[in-house]
């Protein structure tokens, strides 16, 4: 099966395509660039270089959010009007789960963490468990499922489980100081390769929701913003 | 520090922009097309988005082999033409560290295979070790430094070490069924996503060798093939 990969969630915009074990393209970019200046453009970029056939792809797969409001509506947009013109589903990846996937084989816990503005992070904690059967593979499963909630609140969290944690997403420059005081387990942060959103790693675990029919058409297609936006937070607060 | 990394040594071709902690950009393509199409347009692209200042670039980072003989020749030339009309160092990574960087945090043995043809692979085997200090950070650290040899061989050495193995590479596809019956010990596969050679991999290990000083000229750079290419070979039998 192939697969269009998209991600806008946060600072980095990317762009994949994958069929079945294979990684065919890639292309991932941090600059100050908008997304709405970048994402499309890649995606043209990347369909050019590997004479990508739209008919032969099987599904679009997203990070469905938390994060930006602007960055997730921006790849909603493109992920929708892609799956509408091409008839084809959307599979929505939850931005958390997709960027712990970058740390696939380790023995850590994985605390992916994006700035979220207002003394929150988007967070979660997840490790990899080992499937049964030879080879080997691994599961990612979530010990925290992605919420919004302060740095102590993840710190004391990770703490709690006793266990060497990795730290990775665009909070980490943002709270690194603060987790020298706050934790007490060994941590970590994922090295420039891993640490941010790549489309490729939502493409991955989009094939297994594939394959157990975790699809969306189109039309339904909404990304999770997991908070009010700030216009709704303040005609909330007037009311 | 700002690094371009290239990479051109297998199936995939691969460029990427480092800035320290910072992954500003990176391009994966893994088709069908020649290194010679892909390799130099990709970096246009890519210094094109991400507005590339060549001047502001430290140095060119590069998987110096072993690999394809043509491959490695490409960008060879490419970091040489590069590195001459910058003005700048290159610095040489073994192609099989950075394909075993693409595992950092795993605790399980990493196996990089490339099939070499002539019932060879060129490989390695690798792990992550826990350097001193807090926040952790791991360093690579080769096991069997990379080599070309059987995949009897190779599987062999890695069942003597009596742990968990991660295979990854495109020697993959070729040896699997063959490491079926050779291993003893569990193993697995890296996932599409971090199967593959990605110059960002060799970046990050480049900015250590930069800080070592472990940097050569473009004049003095050269691929490093491991073998005698099939040319010097039949040269060699003849005489």
């Amino acid at each position: 099966m192939k697969i269009i990969a998209l991600d806008s969630s946060g600072l980095v915009a990317s762009v994949a395509v994958l069929e079945d074990q294979t990684l065919i393209g890639e292309y991932n970019i941090q600059y100050k660039k908008t997304h709405s200046q970048t994402l499309l453009p890649m995606l043209d970029e990347l369909k050019k270089m590997v004479e990508l056939d739209l008919d032969s792809v099987d599904a679009i797969a997203l990070a469905k959010g938390p994060g930006s409001f602007t960055g997730l509506r921006i790849g909603s947009a493109t992920a929708k009007g892609l799956g509408l013109a091409m008839k084809k589903p959307i599979i929505e990846i939850p931005t958390l789960d997709g960027l712990a996937c970058n740390l696939y084989g380790t023995d850590k816990l994985i605390c992916p963490i994006m700035d979220a503005r207002r003394n929150q992070v988007y967070t979660g904690i997840y490790e990899f468990l080992r499937k049964e059967g030879m080879p080997v593979s691994y599961k990612l499963v979530s010990l925290l499922p992605q919420c919004a909630v302060s740095i102590d609140e993840i710190a004391e969290k990770c703490n709690s489980f006793e266990r060497e944690v990795i730290f990775l997403g665009d909070g980490v420059p943002v709270y690194e100081k603060k987790l020298a005081d706050l934790m007490k387990v060994p941590y970590g942060f994922a090295p420039a390769h891993m640490n941010r959103q790549r489309a490729a790693a939502f493409g991955i675990l989009a094939s297994d929701y594939y394959k157990e029919g975790k699809v969306v058409s189109a039309a339904d297609h909404a990304p999770e913003y997991l908070r009010l936006s700030q216009a709704e937070r303040e005609k909330q607060e007037k009311s």
